[in-house]
């Protein structure tokens, strides 16, 4: 069998502040300089989805990517679209909102849904910024 | 005298919400959908800043496009960078946070310093998300 | 009042040909080369839609882009996304299907539509490849 | 010695299908939607082929990527480009035109003339649209 | 008749130098910082070439981009590509190597040319880095 | 705990000539063609540099990316940007000034200091134009 990457991109629009609750304003402002603005700030996050799997040969398919998509987007994407991070969603409360953390989370929301696809989750890239990515490949 | 059109491409990532006060959240939501999210949501905007004017004989230039830079960063970006607009903008308060008014409040930051350089401003273009685009040229 | 450019950019794939069928096909490879390919070929289009208008006091917008993109997918991107535009395209039918044509015919489309928007239709860009664009503003 | 992985850049425009010969328009619409349409779509595909190998030190290259380009337009780019996948291109006859297998093929195609050059074929990686990528690694 | 405009895009990859002659290299520092360094520096230049005119009711074309790109390669891009700027290029001898002096520059080397094919040179663009462009539309 | 790859994006713009100082103008422009212009042509290089390591919990950083790219910046993009390469850059001397030998060149700048930070250098990706790219991951 012949196994093949696919990757699906979704994008969503979001605050976030980095912050520690038990720090200070002061202390956070130290570590995380202007991204812990107690105002919130926000970015387009770009998100990329790789799932790996032999290629089925009914379809020529690992996965059909509008399926995986509209997974992507019931469990992530429609919980993060449009939201304050830090307050308003479920998966990343008590965690610090760094893109590292965003990453693992996403994995975690996703990975058992693309195992019932028949396929294996292989990484969750984030891009916060142009300059600045993260990738994710389980642990 | 050969006019010229110069643009200097900046980046910004903030927080907004579009919404009225004196509608109610209700009113908001309808008119505003997911925009109107009283948590805030954010963007990665990016500002074209274009000045036309006749090239400099001397330099090649119609304005150095590092010193326009520098004023872009000191009378907008450093304004906006990593803000709640909404809050904490000074020339965006009492004014609905669209992409259209953060460009005439942008053209209006930004008019009498290109004028100082000898040069005319000529467009004022933010790209809220990469399907999202608006362009202001001036009254 | 404030005059205000918005764009939206939509995307549709879909096959087309080069050919005029009073022609043999070797006068249209002669005229059009490959992309007279009588078994078609076919293109990522990306079209961009530029609407003018005063800013709404009481929205901060020109239009609501979100509706706009509505119109635009009813309108254009529905009738183009997976078809052929020489076979199944109403709007397109008994015209050579090159871009600066599909830029005219998308613009008929969309016109009335933005009018009752009360907003002006500026442009119609399509992007064809990565190196060949056109834009249409209008008669 | 010093492994490098080199990556070259290449695009074409093509008409495709997705269906199975053995199965009903209706089936065909129902697994594939509306890839399956039976008068074509297309896509701009971007093809990206990586090569990993030793540094030459006489020349400071893996391989001249201006050579590998010549191989990847003759092998691969010219037999797809304006053309009908499903119908004109060999190498793909008897196959469903997924991008998984159109990685594989495109992998069989290069793998012998890469080897000619001293390196190894390392990835096929392919763009269909801005938002669905598949990679191939090899068996 | 419908006027359509219709862009090429074309890249060259050259060498340049921001500097006057009759400075010291010292006055050259200062009024162009880092773009003087007499060892000389480059970029990934990228050309846009806007053309208007009258669709051709025959072919469906303002004018053929293929041909307007093998033009633009022959008066433009063959005489920038691998080059240096300040000493290798006829058109631009004892005249400051800025992109806006490089847009007048490529502007007359295509305008008779686009005359020819019965349409109008528009605008040139240059993209010198993904911060900085200019546009020049004649005189 | 989970380990992250965290990549941070710059850019600089230099000009290079690929040459053999042993080898006549002739031979080099033989193996290296317009790349060996005796005159240098010249780049706007980007650099991704990815850095491994496990997510500080405290931070819920990998990396502070801010500090990452201050690191780059002085060990890099500074001894790189607006330079010759062939000429100015100490790392770069008596090496034949291929992207190859650039991502290995810029990783012996850097791994020293990504360990400084508790993390481990993982890649050294350069885009040389839109079409070429190399990478090193370490000997």
């Amino acid at each position: 069998m012949n196994q093949v990457f696919v990757i699906r991109r979704e994008r969503f629009n979001a605050a976030h502040r980095m912050f520690r609750p038990e720090w200070s304003d002061e202390k956070n402002r130290e570590v995380f300089g202007k991204c812990s603005n107690p105002n919130w700030h926000g970015h387009n996050y770009i998100l990329f989805v790789t799932v790996k799997g032999d290629v089925n040969p009914e379809t020529g398919y690992v996965v059909d990517l509008s399926l995986l998509s509209k997974i992507i987007k019931a469990e992530v994407v429609d919980k993060l679209d449009h939201k304050n991070i830090n307050i308003e969603v479920g998966f990343m409360q008590n965690i610090i909102v760094s893109s590292e953390n965003l990453a693992i989370g996403i994995w975690k929301q996703l990975d058992p849904h693309v195992e019932k696809l028949g396929a294996q989750l292989h990484c969750i890239r984030i891009e916060e910024t142009e300059n600045n990515f993260v990738e994710y490949y389980g642990q």
